[in-house]
């Protein structure tokens, strides 16, 4: 899997709000994205994971906006694997709109079965 | 059960949009939660019905939108079952501030159990 | 400006709910996402509709749902306008997975200014 | 303004996901519920001080999730003032299912006007 992993988004107008950017909270959703989309350029479906009964749950997420995003922007996101050992993988996000960068953030998620207990990370998430 | 239900609801700050007012899609939350309440009224937890396998889906919906709401707006959502038997429920909504009339839609949800078969409405549920 | 558009949606984790399925109050917002796609594709930016003072709101949505759809899915919705005249557009939807009809949805929108004030279209989006 | 505000929050169906606990990216919707009623309980209207050309905006948002909100939880949000000077404000924040520690988070939000400038806070803001 390479470290580094590029996705378009574009700006959907439900995410918006009325300050006429995205809400807050949106960005969220687009690291999340940015996970499964690495995850899928890897050859791995997180879905079949999640099938396997394996979940990644978000532990931890730090965020910091520096300028918003609008309605029909074109925004690629930067996603890095920093670490990925035992139960947790570390990603940093970069959101960028051409050469701006509007967002960074840092997540961990943990790797749980289907009954909530911690578990090893499979050995194709391993870094 | 009462055949008329009444919820306040404050909309939220990320439930508006660039133009200001409630995204369309987000009404539908609302109707969903003015279910809930009202089964809650009754003295029924839905958490409880799914808890045994009986789950509620909408299987259709219509909405009129005639003026919007705004953030940090108080509403009145009046929500009334209209037919209750077989496997089906179909309630009308009225979503008022004040003496205006904001939204009126009506929904129709459908009793499936959990591998997706329909089921007939527990007996609680009938009018 | 064809009278039919079709664009491809990937279901997000986060447009599920604890039914497993996609909520059904997020259909509408790949409706919108069709309609803001299908301008795009003759050339029309919905984006600048709105920075010239013309906004398109919903007045009216109906849908029907047949069969849920799950994270990851990859969808074909299907928008046609069937009629657009005086100050309104109404659309039909269809979202597919495949050969399956998960959804089908009508919605009319209305032009209006910035001040509310219904507005008649602009000749590129009359039919 | 007392520093520490508490609200109740009842979980939403719409709020859950796939892996049926209330998704990642909702906390925050909950937390800025927490700062507008905060403000509300000490007679300060969000709504007009938007109205007044003053914006609040999420400048970073730090949270780590200890254990999963259900749907139909009803949780507790405190909501505390950590700093509030120059054009910043520092909340803490602590979400609760009776004696559970579900999440803790930390935001700064920035007080700018409607071109986007850092203003500094209105006298009833600062601490």
């Amino acid at each position: 899997m390479e470290r580094t992993h590029r996705t378009t988004i574009r700006v959907r107008y439900q995410e918006t709000d009325a300050q006429r950017r995205v809400h807050h909270a949106n960005y969220l959703n687009y690291f999340e994205l940015g996970r499964v989309e690495m995850l899928r350029a890897a050859g791995i479906s997180y879905r079949e994971l999640e099938a396997r009964g394996l979940l990644l749950v978000v532990a931890e997420i730090n965020c910091r906006y520096y300028l918003p995003a609008e309605f029909d922007d074109l925004l690629v996101l930067e996603t890095t694997v920093r670490e990925a050992k035992g139960a947790r993988i570390v990603h940093d996000y970069r959101l960028m709109r051409g050469d701006e960068l509007l967002v960074e953030a840092q997540s961990t998620v943990a790797c749980i079965d289907s009954s909530g207990r911690v578990r090893r990370l499979p050995p194709e998430l391993r870094l």
